[in-house]
């Protein structure tokens, strides 16, 4: 078995692989010695929402790890045959019990060393309403100085506080990016 | 083996595959019967630019299935630890060999059927040379009435080029979406 270059993240699911560039490619691929499986791994799709209920912005704690304890905005892994803003939809109910309206596309952030991509909506809460799901130990909505800013679960959380700040009432923006210099690999001042 | 639910895309590479919810999930995955692997099949992501030069619009005769000979926007799959803007650049390069400056997120587009979406960029190029790569037959700048309708690639090239034409002249714009009804499965009007 040819060892893993560093530019290809480990297989811990795949334990029988070679590298080699396929056919067509252009790249480094693992491939499974057993089955011939080439595994394509393509950067993952985080879909969230930054909900709000009068000027107060949805947080729920996680239930589950990484971050297990922390707050974050409700988001999760897009699924398979799902579009963006209805992961982001399904994601809301499952974590805190809510239907938000999207309003607009808050961020894209990318984290390129876990080869995730982040899409924000900004959402509007019918209600104050909120129903955890399993993966959240508490779901809670804070003004603005009320952010538990030392328990933010991820440096996107962080940002995408401070992006909807930033835009305020605005009807028309730009979505926003990572933060200049910011990769996402280190915690921002505060976390 | 248990047969593929008609929710899991068909997985040609796993030719030993069961179908089960691993512990800790809620959906059912392929899991290799050789080898254990769980096949966690996520959304991919799609990066390209809508690229211009004094109002010309840089598209790109396709020198590679699917859609060989038939025009789009520099775009392709996004790479692991690459980030959103990176992707872009990069297949603008490799496709049309150029360098735009990237002004403003144009598009989200989902295709859902085949769990993709698709993150398309303004961007301005330097000048009009253009230097096709090895997956393009022409690449060329059109102003909008030379655009080849009838021979566009996929909808979501048909798509971004009216989005591009309607934001116009406009600073700051919300980013679009797909349009309304449309799932990029059928071609639409005039593809």
């Amino acid at each position: 078995m040819a060892d893993r270059p560093a530019s290809i993240p480990a297989f811990a699911d795949l334990p029988n692989a070679r590298y080699e560039i396929p056919a067509g490619d252009s790249r480094l691929r693992a491939v499974c010695n057993t089955c011939g499986f080439i595994s394509y791994v393509n950067p993952k799709i985080v879909v969230g929402v930054l909900a709000t209920f009068e000027n107060r912005i949805l947080l729920c704690r996680r239930a589950i790890e990484p971050r297990k304890g922390f707050w974050t905005m409700p988001a999760g892994y897009l699924e398979e045959q799902e579009t963006t803003e209805a992961g982001a939809l399904r994601e809301a109910f499952e974590e805190a019990g809510v239907k938000p309206h999207l309003t607009a596309l808050l961020a894209i952030y990318s984290v390129a060393r876990i080869s995730q991509v982040q899409i924000i909506y900004r959402g509007v809460l019918p209600s104050a309403e909120l129903a955890p799901g399993p993966e959240t130990l508490e779901a809670r909505l804070f003004a603005w100085d009320e952010i538990p800013w030392d328990d933010l679960a991820f440096p996107s959380v962080y940002w995408a506080l401070n992006h909807h700040r930033e835009v305020g009432e605005a009807a028309l923006f730009l979505p926003r990016s990572n933060p200049p210099g910011e990769t996402g690999d280190a915690r921002p001042q505060g976390l």
